[in-house]
């Protein structure tokens, strides 16, 4: 039996700087490479709300946003032989599909094969799933979790393990993969190193986790929103840094406390005067810099050269270096062996329809994760 | 027999922006650990004229610059082990102690022993070993090579075979090195990677040897002196590219020429544009970039954050990353067993006496080294 359009409760952005709106949407079936996922739980991320306001220069309205979910494939189209219906599945906003220059070089977990299709909110054949009256709502990061169902490639789903808890394991499909993978697969922190991590949101919280999973010597977090460090001590931080209480710029009082300097350091909130702390406070000879924020339209990173020159390394990660397909099902794995817990990021937990105060909860600070069920 | 002061011609730099001074400096006997070393043959280096020049806020006068040398050691200090009379060395102004937090952590060269005294035109206790009239003479770079006589710590010295010709592998004790070294120990660039190498000085024709020794696939060079461009070709490159011939910015270029980028790109001139310009032509998700040349005071690099963010690397070298006494021997055996050639560096060969000759040469672009002979 052919797999027919189903009608999906979703929260709709008709446009930036405007509340999402519940609405009922048309959600084609999949076509050929395609699934159909029934979302069961998403998490609300910064950056669906750095979209939402029209600070993101690639943003297009209207759309259905949300990429941090955990569904069930409802229906699969012509040649998907990776999945089935019933198959538990995280969507990945970083596809993997094995075959581009990309994933064949061993190197970078960023697949390019349909970007230039999802950069414009659109699915890989040019045309968006999603309909109100016949009118075209647009994709978003090719997840769109923010619905009831939705349509991905193929190559855009990590099959997990149907015992995990898709209302918790949906973190991993964002930010506290990036968090983690950053520390382990991008930076490569070895046991007893010093690591430094700039801001205490999902993504820091994060990293401090991934710091502790590799037995970091000492893990400095910072954030300027002393709320945070009792969660990040009970993480695995060993000192909690405001630099609001210090004089000195925030590089100098890391590089004093460290003897130094740091191995490594993250940066985790998007800021680029916090980025050049994050690089500046590296050990001269080998302290490398890990930008996992991602900073406004425009805005540009500096520091001196002497800075590099000295044998400091600055870098970048996007979903932690981590391969979706490939790697991501065995974090789920880990999760379920009891190696990290998720339950502490997840400070609200809400229907869809309140999403809206999601991004309020988070803009005023009081949130690490929303949870949006269905 | 103790070793008593002995005199010694040396160029003077008396103070910044004038020419070097022909004297008899009273070079004095080596205290505990240090090493008197009887100067055979100096390169003239662009950080010489940078000091020269006064654009070096570390800049001190009156001095003996020069920090590219070969010479003999002439007597030794109490204690010294690891040289004896007669040994030939290159002088190194990075030091290497062996025991030091720097020297010991296997991450870098950049031992730390000596940085402060040395920064101040001091040897380790203190004062110096060069005086006029009993005025003293500041060291530089802890080398001071424009001169007959001149007194290292043992450890900034690297003991060579001593069938190596001291008018050439004196190129060792900085340019030639650098360049080499930044592409095999900083970059480890691999067999079929894909280079740039921006400046055809002798640090960036140094890169292009060393990218052609490591088998690089291809070796692009870029300068706007197309003069370099035929010795280029001859030490490895295989395309020479005038940013002056296109319209599209230089890293535009690259990235179209070599199907998204290049593997590893080198800055050989100090141009913090061009550092961009270097960062920006890597590969997404792969591509590194190494900043060699020095930067004028002050000066800062920039680059939007998502270049990082999207897999590219931004790192620094000083030396080429070599550790002067347990790795430059190694070089010049290499230089002795025909792996590179050194002629083609030298250009033009000097007394001593004719080193602001040498100045002028570098500065009308026609040299490549000028080693000066004593």
């Amino acid at each position: 039996m052919q797999p027919t359009s189903v009608k999906s409760k979703a929260m709709v952005a008709w446009a930036a700087g405007e509340p999402l709106k519940l609405e009922t949407v048309d959600v084609a079936p999949p076509k050929a490479g395609e699934v159909r996922v029934k979302i069961v739980a998403t998490g609300v991320c910064h950056t669906d709300a750095f979209t939402l306001s029209g600070d993101d220069p690639e943003g297009i309205f209207p759309a259905i946003l949300g990429h941090e979910g955990g569904g069930i494939v409802e229906s699969v189209g012509e040649g998907v032989t990776s999945v089935t219906v019933g198959d538990h599945v995280i969507p990945l906003y970083t596809p993997e599909c094995g075959e581009c220059k990309f994933c064949k070089s061993g190197k970078t977990n960023l697949c390019q094969k349909i970007r230039e299709t999802q950069g414009k909110g659109l699915m890989p054949d040019g045309t968006t799933r999603f309909s109100i009256d016949g009118k075209p709502i647009f994709h978003y990061m090719g997840c769109s979790t923010f619905s009831e169902y939705t349509v991905l490639p193929e190559i855009s789903l990590a099959k997990i393990n149907p015992q995990a808890p898709l209302e918790q394991v949906c973190l991993l499909g964002c930010g506290v993969t990036t968090g983690m993978g950053a520390v382990a697969n991008t930076a490569k922190v070895q046991p007893g190193d010093t690591v430094a991590v700039f801001g205490l949101g999902g993504i820091g919280l994060s990293a401090v986790i991934g710091a502790q999973m590799a037995k970091a010597g000492r893990i400095i977090a910072i954030d300027i929103n002393e709320s945070k460090f009792d969660l990040a001590k009970k993480l695995g931080a060993t000192d909690c840094v405001n630099p609001k209480n210090h004089q000195k710029p925030i590089q100098e009082v890391i590089v004093d406390m460290t003897d130094g300097g740091v191995d490594f350091s993250f940066e985790c909130v998007g800021n680029v005067g916090l980025m050049r702390s994050a690089l500046e406070c590296c050990h001269k000879g080998w302290g490398e810099s890990v930008i996992i924020g991602v900073a406004g339209a425009g805005q540009e990173i500096s520091t001196r050269p002497f800075q590099l020159v000295t044998g400091r390394v600055w870098r970048g990660t996007a979903f932690g270096g981590v391969k979706g397909r490939s790697e991501l099902p065995d974090y789920v794995e880990r999760y379920l062996a009891g190696e990290f817990a998720l339950d502490d990021f997840i400070t609200h937990q809400l229907p869809l329809e309140q999403a809206n105060e999601a991004f309020d909860l988070m803009h005023q600070g009081k949130s690490i994760r929303t949870v949006l069920s269905f």
